[in-house]
């Protein structure tokens, strides 16, 4: 059991110790692991000696300790857990623990290339019911192939991250028209981020996944409804995601959703070689999405039809290098039932059927000041909870001179 | 004139003057200029204080010195021509000139965002005519915004890096197969280089592209058709482009292209006010095409629907912000005729009209050992001519194991 007493029966105990970027009082980018309500310095740490990892701690972001490798980041957790759990430790450890609440969180990576899948079967379907109507929802391809494509790295900003209202081209009746998104939404979904990089031209095989994923963040691909609408054929989606992708300040290793590991969903048709994996597993974390406070869903990520293994398999098939850094999100988590979706487009039916907040109002979109926050949970070891989370934002109005200035 | 006898008529002369990075002997990467056929250390001539650039051109890529901006670029293109065309500066600057073919040449920026645009009416109209026979060529968004979608900026390679024939997935009559592609393609593009970033929520107008864009490279999209085909809706394409992206190794600053701009074509219906760029000019770049050595295409850039200054407003309109090491690309060049189209999916009509290349053999797509290579021209001042390129690369077959074993 850690002596840090406020952690003991935290999701955030020693089972979890997500890895993160913080600063004090504006200070330089330190790097951090979570334990309860506090964040242990682990760049102290390596300075003091306490661990060692070549000097991969003492860095702005976490991309020298990604290129590691799995066998050095289960030694160096390994490590964290007897410096938190040995009370001979603790003199030592102590000082380099400062409540979350006086720290400031960075983003943790240096984002490399950002893919987006569209691997829940049912948000496919949901969406192409909305934005295809009279056509078949799912694509003839979806099944064979986990459907993906490359975002905007250079957007991807920290969970916290205020979020400002795109501007853009969407249609009307007399032709398009420009001005600020009407129909801004969400999307929650799982990030999985890329520690070892893999050469050119030689794909990752699906079994090869934990030596080259360090973990998981939560992801929220903000997305303009009204301008992907007008803009995403034939070349997919790019203004209406480009202008900001959230990630959670955390990243869970794989090693602390050890026990969160479940059946995926059976396929067919069967898939082809290279996306065969077995055992066929998904991981069991249940997201929650917090529209103002209010509860409103609760995807369901075990329930996705293509797994994270897959889909790496799949973006390295043709020989696509992976890069340290790289971030791949599962496309928008929704489970099969309206409280399970993770888009306010399919929540309201594209805005048919608004929904009613706590405070008495009525809402189909994202109006400038909502907050949304996206949490998860996943089981952990011994009956225990490992936390996932949190990644949050808030609305911020679109800057004068936009509002129809320039139709 | 230059004291640099070779250069002097040569397309590389000081009216040009691209910059690189380079290494001679697998040493260190240093930032060159090219004059002629010699490339100047500037990491050397920096050190020598002979040209002050705050210690940007001691650094293994252009980054650093993209990020310093048009007031700087153009003072130190000043000073560069003054060393190579003043008699007295000879004694210190020829031993810092190498012969290029001594030199090997990197890939000249860390690449941040990769966007590629699908600027050209006449490729959309071909293509569309091909992907979607039945059905309207342009689609009726095409003509009111710049399409584009983001690419893989990891995989962004130097020209002559050769490039690995991909795997995937492809359509049969029964059900999708998986091998190395048959219908692997090029596509002809310019790419533009950004320096100086912008703030998030900041849109960039068309009359900042100056001050944001450093220059221009050319591009090669390497293309595999059939997996594209059968990927790409509803999300763009994906594995089908992201294996490999060529780029030259010289990037050609603004200032080398002042006497190539051009009046772009009308676009009608009018453009919304955020797209207006007045005047409204393209670039008179004349692209050549060499398949095996054989011209088989000469794409006019001046010819593009959507200007650059367009596509850089378009791109940031939306408030997504541009980091120093942006690339985006035109999308692929092609003019009216066939003999001007930017890729091979044009030139043989899918595959339908294959065409005879000089050694007798009739080609559709690119056969393992290929060699295309892309140059381009522009007009310089008083006649001369500034000299693009080149951007090269060699098709290798698909490794072993990937040819039909998974299927």
């Amino acid at each position: 059991m850690t002596w840090v007493r406020d952690a003991v029966g935290s999701p955030y105990g020693t089972h979890n110790l997500p890895y993160g970027v913080f600063r004090r009082d504006g200070g330089e980018p330190r790097i951090g692991v979570r334990i309860g309500e506090l964040v242990l310095d682990l760049n102290a740490a390596e300075d003091a000696g306490l661990i060692l990892a070549g000097g991969a701690l003492r860095l702005p972001t976490l991309n020298g300790f990604l290129a590691l490798g799995r066998p050095q980041w289960t030694a160096v957790r390994e490590r964290i857990v007897e410096l938190l759990t040995d009370e001979r430790h603790r003199p030592a450890v102590q000082p380099l623990l400062t409540p979350l609440a006086e720290v400031e969180l960075l983003l943790p990576i240096e984002v490399a290339d950002y893919v987006d899948f569209y691997s829940s079967e049912q948000h496919a379907g949901n969406v192409g019911q909305i934005f295809r109507p009279g056509q078949p929802a799912i694509l003839p391809n979806w099944r064979h192939l986990p459907i993906g494509y490359h975002g905007r790295s250079g957007t991807v900003v920290v969970s916290g991250t205020p979020v400002t209202r795109p501007a853009g081209q969407r249609r009307s009746a007399d032709g398009p028209v420009f001005g600020p998104s009407t129909r801004l939404d969400i999307e929650a979904e799982v990030g999985f981020v890329v520690g070892v990089p893999s050469a050119p031209g030689r794909p990752v095989p699906v079994a090869d996944f934990a030596a080259h994923v360090f973990g998981v963040v939560l992801v929220n691909d903000w997305s303009a409804r009204d301008i992907q609408a007008w803009e995403y054929q034939p070349l997919g989606p790019f203004l209406g995601k480009s202008f900001a992708t959230s990630m959670s300040a955390w990243v869970v290793p794989l090693e602390a959703l050890a026990d969160a590991w479940v059946p995926a969903p059976e396929q067919d048709p069967s898939v082809l070689d290279y996306l065969r994996d077995v055992p066929h597993l998904g991981l069991d974390l249940r997201l929650a999405v917090d529209w103002n406070g209010d509860r409103v869903s609760e995807p369901p990520f075990a329930g996705m039809y293509w797994t994270p293994a897959q889909q790496l398999a799949h973006l390295t098939v043709n020989g696509a290098a992976l890069r340290t850094g790289d971030l791949y999100a599962s496309g928008t988590v929704s489970g099969p039932s309206r409280d399970q979706v993770g888009s306010f487009l399919e929540l309201t039916w594209g805005g048919a059927e608004p929904v009613t907040l706590s405070d008495g109002t009525r809402r189909t979109f994202l109006a400038d000041g909502d907050t949304v926050t996206i949490t998860a949970s996943a089981p952990g070891p011994d009956g225990t909870t490992v936390a996932l989370g949190e990644v949050t934002g808030r609305i911020l109005p679109a800057p004068a001179g936009q509002d129809g200035a320039a139709t």
